[in-house]
């Protein structure tokens, strides 16, 4: 990686004097950053350019070149990296489009790239992206303009397929008086991808804040054990959520579709913050560039009724508590206002204060006194005071928060043009609205809060499996019928409500007896996946009568509607009274694997949607905010005096059905439906596991 | 009004030389706007003030002045009006704070502001507020700085309690190109409120769109009765809607508090849109500066690949559906392509498109072609054609935009700066981000349908009750018992499950028989509220046998846990089987009367809160509207094979309620709960009516 963000020499291969050439934008992009390193130029009509000498083609380079920046059409892409290998170079940023993205002939275009890069062991950025970006060394080879008048280097580093997402970034985060610091434009990721970025971000120390655009993920496992593992926060805007991105996807970029209520599942598993607009990325990374926030205590001043009122909404949608204003305090700020009309509660109002300087004392010595956990100052730049004094008034809250270690979001309101030369320039983050500072100190608390519980939760298995485990070396053999099935989630610590198979009527009778009555009567067949569609499951049979007259009458059913399926027999098993029936179940998501899925049981899950999901293995923590992320788990608390159920066990079933997706790679999906969390435990109802 | 917003003539009361005076912003915003009545000051000093005399009390003004705009301490304030009652002044802007948001000794002196003000017939604003804006006249009379550099004139009108909520409004459309035509920081609303200047801001030439900053409703009923027949777009910011927020409120300016809910429904019904914050507020100002958007078909040209999945996420999001494009169009895009390297699908991908101007040609033929319902152009500026070429694009679109009948969202990327020069400067709205156009764009097509529909529905009842009406000249008596709530709710047409009171056994099992089993027995007694509670109500009873036994079971447990209640009589009812239960009421808010609500039944409507209301007269597209809005009603449309449930009677009911609680303005409280749905009709088994 080294040589593609610290290249020593850089060769631009696909440059000409034609207006609009975009090789030309690369060198402007490097001059004007001052990259210090040799850069070759390479064009077919040779001669030179801007005080160079351009080569007529990659073979009259000399040896040793670190990096190749191609911007030649696609068709000439693999002749061209060819010549790279020959001459020893072996980085290459391909921004030439009309590959994959392109349906008519790009994959195949595509492949042969792959191929030439693999034989000269060249890793590569693109093709159809922009390439990378090191402004802590100059680097910045897209073509795109990214001069340094609005390209200022910072903290952040961004990652993103498309390119033009590189250029708002860099936009937006320099309006932000942020910057960025490393960009990788990914193209189609034939060859770098994601994962091998974050893995360079991670141990980058000029890298605070990671931001990830993402419309596919070529390796979600990896970027998941990343992420896990990052200190620093990562930032993802994931697009291609619905059916119609993922149409588009197909011919943009090859990116690989995933449930995206698996992303957001995985994404929370690894500390990563999805976030939905730019907006929220550029005021989340605020938030990070503050202290961290640690608890719910907050302390706000306002300058406007209003706008206390609205940090009052605001922090009590984010669980944040407005914590009591002591009387000293209360007393030195009504001794500040000039009209004695405020009543000192939090949010402080400074509406009747007209010193403004008075109100950064004053919050110093609140923060100071009340130690919140974050504090908000919200204000209007008044008549009185409009030009130096509130550039005054800012630098003295900048100066404020640089020094306490209580994060400070400061909130300005001004004309749009005074608030935005201000947040360019002022060296500290500011907020545009109390909303979004808000809304990002609340992202802030849970993140610093969820890294630390997090570390404490090693991936576990359920509790109480490891005596009666089945284990990994026992491959489960293809459609496991119903019992096989019981038999399998019951190796994994998953009890089962009491069952038997029989053969015949007085098999189930026997059954019966033995079970205790009432019973339920389920068909075990391989050749019927869902038994309740054709009449195989009979419920509440009271006795032996009821026993019989329910086996003949399924018999009869399933001969009637399933004449061709072979019926191996038939479970009798104890109807169990009371309890919440969940779904516990598990499946492999093409970019995640093993995904493990908790959902109220019945008709309500498709009512309310009402499901969580979590890339297994699962730790203790993720089974239990998954359960609290259920809604309708509420009800296992026992609401309106109903007794609470084992949410323990619960717990352990998540976790079990997690162990046995993992150990056994042969199963696609397993589903417990119902499971009935009771008083104390949980019974599997029924079981059903695919594989293949 | 008039008076109050064309005066002829205005005096500053509280004028001064001193830096700061507050009076001196009040004479600066009138001459920088070009203000050409007359103005007259009024200061204790007396003496000249920027080529004016200051008159040293409002006794030396003369007769006729027609707007007094006061900003002295507040205890001088009832004098003070009381000398413009003298000289002849009906209206008044105070702005003096210290009233009412203030709890010493300031609600005393808000009541004397307003006998003083009666007295004379003397209407006003605030206070606590800063008075009255109009652009149009060159009227504006706060003394926060709001000079026309940054206060643009434009047909956005803003009503705000705060007012340094006016000022950010106005800063923030200036900047957006859009400006402000009216607007009013009404303070305290002790007299004028938002419903006196809605009126006049419906009517008002000037005027597209109306934003509405409240933190609490002065007269929610009328105000819901004024929008409901507005036909311009009104956009509610409404804050204070948690508890947090209250207590403040209290301290802070004269707001009732209304149910959060309440108030979102009545939004709903009266067509006001209610936004989260600044951002939307301008976001879908700029939406309702364009056509109308009257259905789903939506066309998206997009120049970077990345943009145009996201937009593909947000139409899908937002319901919107891109239509297919063409082959000839799919020719014509794939011609203009240098790299030929795009395939034409919708979003359009410009991607490899660098000839600027043959896309706004594109995208005139393909909105031409298809009329779609509305186009969105997502562009970022390239490094080729940056300056003149891109504000030439966006006057191209600019020019597109105003020449078709097509709502065009138009979304530029650039440098930050370049995006808010040109969004201050182009005359045509632009959005920061796709997100925001796409969301904008759904919120006016749901206005504009919603109106239309909303027209065709006049507030009804409920279809059954015009030969059973109980009506309004009977008044229902305090407490009345559960026998009596049934039989009053059966009088508004809601049918009861067969029910017959008994006083003894005997008159149980006659009913019982009777009514055939299985029945229920349940307690009627003026002080039990709560019958669950207390264990007066037994279910599912079998026979004649069970029967007799329930009620000497009963009586014994009312007897041992409320000794000393008078138990009336009982009532023995029809058990009914199947069917969904749901939960009917109503009840009287605050600030905006009776309000009717439907809820799923059970221990769900606990779990998923899962609720609906509306302001009661309902209209039956109001009980559809509700009905659709609580999820667990899709339980009634009959999933997995189950018969649907008679959503119609169901809707019934909820007009039923609406007309009960209408019609008895001594009904507090009524709640139908359960009401069963099923496949023909609805049945009440429960209903509590509240009364005082």
């Amino acid at each position: 990686m080294d040589r593609l963000f610290s290249p020593r020499s850089i060769a631009i291969v696909g440059i000409s004097p034609r207006p609009g050439n975009l090789g030309q934008g690369v060198l402007l992009n490097l001059r004007d950053h001052g990259y210090t390193g040799h850069i070759y130029l390479v064009g077919r009509g040779g001669d030179e350019l801007a005080g160079l000498c351009v080569h007529r083609s990659v073979d009259e380079l000399p040896g040793g070149v670190d990096l190749a920046v191609i911007l030649t059409p696609a068709p000439t892409v693999p002749d061209v990296l060819d010549a790279c290998g020959r001459r020893g170079i072996r980085r290459a940023c391909i921004e030439s489009s009309g590959f994959s993205e392109f349906s008519i002939g790009g994959p195949d275009l595509e492949a042969r790239v792959v191929e030439v890069a693999r034989r000269w062991g060249i890793r590569f950025t693109g093709p159809n992206g922009l390439g990378v970006i090191n402004l802590e060394e100059g680097v910045c080879v897209p073509f795109a303009p990214m001069t340094k008048d609005w390209v200022h280097r910072g903290r952040v580093s961004v990652l993103a397929q498309s390119g033009g997402l590189i250029q708002h970034a860099s936009w937006l985060l320099t309006a932000a008086g942020m910057g960025i610091n490393k960009a990788v434009s990914m193209g189609n990721k034939v060859d770098l991808n994601e994962a091998d970025f974050l893995e360079v971000l991670l141990d980058d120390e000029g890298t605070d804040v990671i931001w990830l655009y993402l419309e596919g993920l070529s390796d979600g496992r990896r970027l998941l054990e990343l992420a896990r593992s990052s200190s620093k926060p990562i930032l993802m805007l994931k697009a291609g959520r619905g059916r119609a991105s993922q149409q588009i996807l197909r011919s943009h970029a090859a990116a690989l579709a995933s449930d995206d209520r698996v992303v957001s599942a995985a994404a929370r598993q690894a500390g990563i913050v999805r976030v939905n607009d730019f907006r929220e990325l550029v005021n989340l990374t605020k938030a990070f560039a503050l202290p961290p926030v640690r608890g719910n205590d907050l302390l706000v001043f306002s300058r406007s009724g209003g706008t206390a009122v609205m940090a009052a909404d605001a922090a009590e949608a984010h669980g944040f508590h407005l914590i009591d204003i002591p009387p000293s305090l209360g007393e030195e700020i009504r001794r500040h206002n000039r009209a004695d009309v405020i009543v000192p509660t939090n949010p402080v109002d400074l509406g009747a204060m007209f010193d403004a300087e008075a109100w950064v004392r004053l919050l110093e010595e609140g923060i100071t006194t009340l130690r919140p956990d974050a504090a908000v100052m919200s204000y209007i730049y008044s008549f009185a005071w409009e030009g130096e004094m509130a550039r005054r008034v800012a630098e003295a809250l900048r100066d404020l928060g640089r020094r306490i270690e209580i994060p400070l979001a400061v909130v300005p309101a001004a004309r749009v043009d005074d608030i935005d030369r201000l947040e360019r320039s002022l060296g500290f983050p500011i907020f545009r609205e109390i909303g979004d500072a808000l809304s990002a100190l609340a992202v802030s608390r849970e993140w610093h809060t969820r890294r630390t519980l997090y570390s404490q939760f090693p991936a576990s298995h359920a509790r109480h499996t490891q005596h009666a485990i089945r284990g990994p070396q026992h491959p489960i053999h293809e459609s496991p019928t119903l019992d096989e099935a019981l038999r399998t989630v019951e190796a994994y610590g998953i009890s089962t409500a009491d069952w038997a198979v029989a053969r015949d009527a007085g098999e189930a009778v026997a059954a019966g007896k033995r079970l205790g009555y009432p019973v339920a009567l389920k068909v075990i067949s391989a050749d019927i996946s869902h038994k309740t569609d054709v009449g195989g499951i009979a419920l509440d049979i009271a006795d032996e009568a009821a026993l019989r007259r329910a086996w003949a009458a399924m018999r009869h059913r399933l001969q009637e509607r399933v004449p061709g399926s072979a019926v191996q027999a038939f479970l009798v098993q104890k109807m169990i009274a009371g309890g919440r029936e969940m779904i516990v179940g598990a499946r492999r998501d093409a970019t995640f694997g093993p995904v493990v899925m908790l959902g109220l049981g019945g008709i309500y899950v498709e009512v309310f949607d009402d499901v969580s999901l979590r890339v297994a293995p699962l730790t203790r923590f993720d089974a239990e905010e998954m359960i609290g992320q259920v809604r309708g788990s509420r009800l296992l608390r026992g609401l309106r005096g109903q007794a609470p159920a084992d949410v323990d066990a619960l717990a352990d079933a998540l976790l079990a059905a997690s162990q046995l997706i993992v150990e056994h790679p042969e199963i696609q999906e397993v589903d417990v439906n119902p499971l009935v969390v009771l008083g104390k435990g949980a019974l599997a109802l029924d079981a059903r596991i695919v594989t293949g």
